[in-house]
């Protein structure tokens, strides 16, 4: 049986030291996301297959596990067989997001909520991905959504709560990337991007970084979204290449350019002085269901962007029957939390008592609770002849010292603590 | 689509109260089973479909959630319809508990792992049962095992730890069944019960709260596991009414009683002298996998155990290809959650601004980003006409006081604060 008793293909473990950095981790974001107004919720980790499937995940919606119900017949396993539907043989299935549960439980508890609901979501979500290198099957998101606010408070409470967030992670320094999906909507439509088409246009400058402005015109063409003629790489590279730090305004605006909403970032740039906020008129991210502005953080010590989220405001609509404004962020936590130097300088102290076999476990016990009832943390380890080797194995376990426990132990008070860094 | 917005059927969403008031307590349980020695680890949600369909999950084997894999071919369909064999379509499956999981991740990390390892678990588990009131299909465990000691001090870490923990949460003065696997072994040897029937005649014995010696009586003989001649409701009844208090000894011990494991119950007794044990040698504990010392916790407050545990020591040699002994326990999260008296002093104080609306979003933002910076929790609101119901919804929400911003608000100290509860 030893040969296959590895994780599921994909997903991890977590042991001790590893699992603590990240509910070390978790409880800092938690702790700073409560401070700025914000409530944890909780929803179950399956949704209904309908939900999930509604249209609302982007491609995710093809990564989503799909879950059996029980008791299928034969007649639904023919019936699956004969239509090639997999899918209509769960009516459950794992979420993929915390976005798509998030809409679901504002629809069902809304009575209950304010009237401006400001919500964290720390989660596992799932995707049924072709594991590589740095992508997982099973991965925690960090999520804070302001649901009901249709004003610029809405991004600037999320902004603020975020960078807050990540300085005390440590990871001070950010840049906010900003755009708007109605100054994408300007671009293609300067374009002459057919309606049908602008999601799917909208995917491919999506892949600049990837294959850069030339790629993206090829693709584009491919596409039928515009005309061989449009001059579309070029445009991209003068987009790219301009200076859009959002201090002076545009004097001369682009024919392209919606005026309103680059008023609206020019606002959200004069109300957050100190940070630093790029506009980039080429970000996209990725969901098809946002609305209006559109952020990334990104760190310049690393390549990739450390969280992202944006406006969406007719989500909340598809599962009420109302629309209701919303704006959402999540922190890339897996990314992070890799680069994270943790020292949690609050934690008890920790001790390790080596006992002799002839100590009685009554005896040890007694020891023990005496200490931990003192406010130390615990660890009874069995003596071996190689000490050395025990001693620096429970040193890299984070523990601080340690004594010896022989017959002749009678109470906490006669141990002789010795530090494990000496 | 309003019609359909519940969470899925015997699953259950939490608002930000509840969410809080379960997060309070995990966090109580984490700290106290850290502090006595334990390491918290984490697997992933799903395991592989043939470890949760080993046998060792008796039956709750049954209720694993089937996870399919993707891409099934029309082929895997028709096979599976063929054979009226669903569980041919998932490769994976959701845990149904966290024990199964933590076999298969020693076998997986045993090198890195001390010789004696105390493992924490605190994660949700899925049984697809019909849902009831009570019951539910996606709940939480909180699990403690030590892995690698055969001795009885095991046993003791475990049961200290635990009354330690629920001492914490407020449920001190609880009581300890204790039996033995081997005790439960001798009764059904006297009863002449034969090897193949002996797991389903402990099922049986599991019942007797529920349906009396009498039917259990009936059961057994139904089952063909003794005799109707046997006189198995009458010794039940003896076996129930016995003082078996643990304090004196046994002076004529019956036939059937394993003199080895009532020395090794007595023993524990001995090392636990300031707590409630009883002997109950008709406790029987579910699962198969239990082979020694099998324990409840119960308080006299409720008509329920508040969670339980026990020897398994052959279960990690499934896995791992080797015997390892292994005890554990489990807290019935779910049933004790609600029961708490929870009041967590330690939270910062939390304030609510009620704006008014010509106050600009980065004035606003500047007033929160004082006062959290100091150290509060801050929540925005608009005002509304009916100040008096905002100010009683807030204060429900757990907010201790607020101060009303207008456009001549310069910086927070020039804010009123008025209690809320006043």
């Amino acid at each position: 049986m030893a040969a296959s008793v590895t994780p599921p293909r994909g997903m991890r473990d977590f042991l001790p030291a590893e699992k603590a950095r990240r509910e070390h981790a978790l409880g800092v974001i938690r702790d700073v996301y409560a401070a700025h107004g914000f409530d944890e919720i909780e929803t179950p980790v399956m949704e209904d297959s309908s939900r999930l499937h509604a249209g609302l995940g982007g491609d995710n919606e093809k990564l989503a596990f799909a879950v059996m119900k029980r008791g299928l017949t034969a007649d639904d396993l023919a019936a699956a067989a004969a239509s090639g539907e997999t899918l209509s043989l769960a009516d459950l299935g794992l979420r993929y997001d915390l976005t798509v549960p998030l809409a679901r439980f504002y629809a069902t508890h809304r009575a209950a909520l304010p009237p401006v609901f400001r919500a964290i979501q720390i989660a596992p979500v799932w995707r049924a991905e072709r594991p590589q290198k740095g992508r997982y099957r099973q991965f925690v998101q960090c999520d804070i959504d302001i649901i009901g606010e249709a004003g610029a408070l809405a991004e600037l409470e999320l902004l603020t709560a975020t960078l807050a967030t990540l300085d005390a992670l440590g990871l001070g320094g950010c840049t906010i990337r900003l755009n708007d999906r109605r100054i994408l909507g300007g671009i293609l439509s300067s374009w002459n991007v057919p309606d049908q088409l602008r999601e799917r246009a909208l995917i491919t400058i999506d892949k600049l970084d990837k294959i850069g402005t030339a790629g993206v015109a090829a693709e584009l063409v491919e596409l039928g979204a515009v005309d061989a003629s449009t001059e579309v790489a070029a445009q991209l590279e003068a987009l790219t290449a301009a200076d859009w730090h959002l201090h002076d305004g545009v004097v001369a605006p682009p024919a392209w350019l919606d005026l309103d909403a680059y008023r609206d970032l020019l606002a959200l740039r004069e109300a957050l002085p100190d940070a630093a906020i790029e506009f980039d008129p080429t970000l996209v991210r990725g969901m098809g269901y946002y609305t209006g502005t559109i952020f990334e953080i990104a760190h310049p010590d690393f390549g990739y962007s450390l969280g992202g989220g944006g406006r969406y405001d007719h989500m909340i609509g598809r599962f009420l029957g109302q629309e209701v404004p919303a704006c959402g962020f999540s922190i890339g936590f897996e990314r992070i939390v890799d680069l994270l130097a943790i020292r949690d300088h609050s934690r008890p102290r920790a001790v390790v008592l080596v006992y002799d076999p002839d100590v009685s476990p009554s005896e040890l016990l007694r020891l023990k609770d005496e200490l931990v009832s003192g406010g130390t943390r615990v660890r009874l380890e069995r003596r071996v002849k190689n000490l050395r080797a025990l001693l620096d194995r429970v040193s890299a376990d984070g523990f601080d010292a340690f004594a010896q426990v022989g017959a002749d132990t009678t109470d906490a008070a006669s141990l002789a603590f010795r530090d494990l860094s000496s």
